[in-house]
């Protein structure tokens, strides 16, 4: 820290993302991205003639992109805006929702940027506690002032409520704005963009980061009435208009528009979850159920912590939160066949030889 | 509006960037792009091989590219850190080096975002006037209290100040940081860069988007001290952590290997720059003396609003600031001897057809 450091800014906790090797070859399932490349239509989309373009500045609107994405939700491009990533456009909700008097509340075991963004803008924050069982009741929101942020499957259970839960909560208060977070919701999540067109109050945000296989294209957006979208634009043109680079905005164009591709790959992730989810089970794992990418699961023989480190040291990379609550469990990212069958492999040498 | 913005966010102004026509053929000369494309190492280097492993998350360290930059500079990697866009860089800036009891100070006449991201953080501002002949003075910095942001060469004026003022301002408040935006520095300007080894009080702003035609890109850098970075890294981390995608990432470590491209494109808007002024200032055009990729002009026949008009409707797009002291004036991009060609053409049509 510098002595120039803003006393604002020095108080902040940054949030610690997933451990990023480069050039590394070991099993990486510690982020939750898709084992599988970006569409072979996104390959094609990102021509040399579209990088010798990028002298010129990238459409600030991205019309393009939040055209594809209309087009695919059935919702008007006004209802749509492109962001760095859902955390770009989460930020923003933070900043355009929550304010003097109207503070954020969410979940205590939700995604971990939730209460980082609450303090990035100086906001006060209601936390309420998932239930024993780590399932979210929405009766715990329903009176409470704030603006509501639910990540839907939550990160990192996996768990989901159904669309008609959220429903309950945007019809029981239509004067509080409600954002869902959808950023696992295409593995068996229930979205509910359907309702935007219904509840003013709902915001809706998803990413390409996990289903469309463009983590590193940093693409994410978010849907609701035309109001919250200009509320976010706000926002957007008062921090960096120009959010995107071309070439997200061609590759998330191509990847939106190749649904077939799309509904591949999550299928592939949706089986191989089923196959792993029943051998951590065999294997004597506790996991939660799970309609993400990603399984939740606490091992009966060793702590979270413990097993983080052991498949790290064989070179398999999963997360772990040292947090109350969940410090027993390691979150581990649906991959391919191959991957999870790698991991199952060393989970059975652990449980056989490193404890035996 | 929707009714759930918070008041904070009802107050901004947000910023207006210059048209960014998409599909239409003119000669567009108003958000100082660069009119030549990316050097061929960027084109070869955003490969299928890389779109292809878009699949996984960025490094949001950006080593490569932060490491190519501080080897450019003769600086350490820690003396870098990377952003989407300058944009994003300057805003974090704002976060980490102003707050309670520490205004951000700049000109009257300058970048505009500067004012939008004071207004953003909630920041008191400490606004200096320009001198009449629109210079900047030092001296009406020195022992104000707040962090300086200067953009050097400034905007819209194109007008810079040597290295040696910069330093006397560092020199005379070593407890008080200063940004100096050097967004347009590689075409004519002198750079603070050398100074961050002298004085741990300086953070230097840069940007692929003009001198290394990545705008497109959406790339910025500053370099500081370690401890500058960290600051700056910390607030990155709490507010995106994978700013930069893969490509760009990509892209912009190519361009800055290309020392030779970046000269010769550099030396070519330079020569443009000198052909533009002295035709300009043979059709009755007061010009201020530019040392950036842009020139700021005024004729004496017609307003700066009227000629962005008509030369717009001519196919020429320049920028005009309907703002005081500067109305009078357009913002000229230099672009291709072609470019300048064209608008000089159509200057001369409105000279001598539309006002004769």
């Amino acid at each position: 820290m510098s002595r120039f450091l803003s006393p604002e800014t020095a108080g902040l906790t940054p949030y610690v993302p997933g451990e990023q090797p480069q050039n590394i070859n070991c099993i990486k399932l510690n982020t939750n991205e898709s084992p599988f490349p970006p569409s072979p239509r996104v390959i094609e989309a990102v021509s040399a003639a579209e990088v010798g373009k990028c002298n010129l500045y990238s459409d600030p609107a991205c019309a393009a992109l939040c055209g594809a994405i209309a087009e695919q939700y059935g919702v008007d491009r006004e209802n749509v805006i492109a962001g760095n990533g859902s955390d770009e456009l989460l930020s923003f909700a933070f900043r355009a929702f929550c304010g003097t008097g109207v503070p954020a509340v969410y979940a205590d075991i939700t995604y971990g940027f939730y209460k980082v963004w609450a303090a990035f803008y100086g906001l006060e924050a209601a936390v309420i506690p998932l239930r024993e069982d780590f399932s979210l009741c929405v009766d715990d929101y329903i009176g409470k002032n704030g603006t509501v942020f639910i990540a839907n499957p939550n990160a990192p259970t996996g768990m989901a409520l159904p669309a008609s839960e959220i429903e309950r909560l945007l019809a029981a208060d239509p004067d509080r704005a409600v954002v869902v977070d959808e950023a696992y919701v295409d593995f068996g999540g229930e979205s509910c963009v359907p309702l935007i067109k219904k509840y003013g109050n709902l915001l809706v945000m998803q990413t390409f980061s996990k289903s469309r296989s463009l983590a590193g294209g940093r693409i994410g957006f978010a849907l609701g009435s035309r109001e919250l979208i200009g509320d976010m634009n706000r926002v957007k043109f008062s921090f960096n208009p120009y959010n995107l680079n071309r070439l997200s905005i061609v590759a998330g164009t191509a990847a939106m528009e190749d649904a077939e591709y799309f509904g591949r790959c999550r299928a592939l992730i949706v089986e191989n979850r089923a196959f792993t989810v029943e051998a951590l089970e065999k294997l004597g794992f506790t996991v939660l159920p799970s309609a993400a990418n990603f399984v939740f699961a606490r091992s009966g023989a060793v702590s979270g912590g413990a097993l983080y480190k052991m498949l790290k040291a064989r070179g398999v990379l999963v997360r772990h939160f040292d947090a109350p609550r969940i410090s027993d469990y390691c979150r581990i990212t649906i991959g391919s066949m191959e991957q999870m069958r790698g991991l199952l492999r060393e989970i059975r040498n652990i449980l056989e030889g490193d404890l035996a």
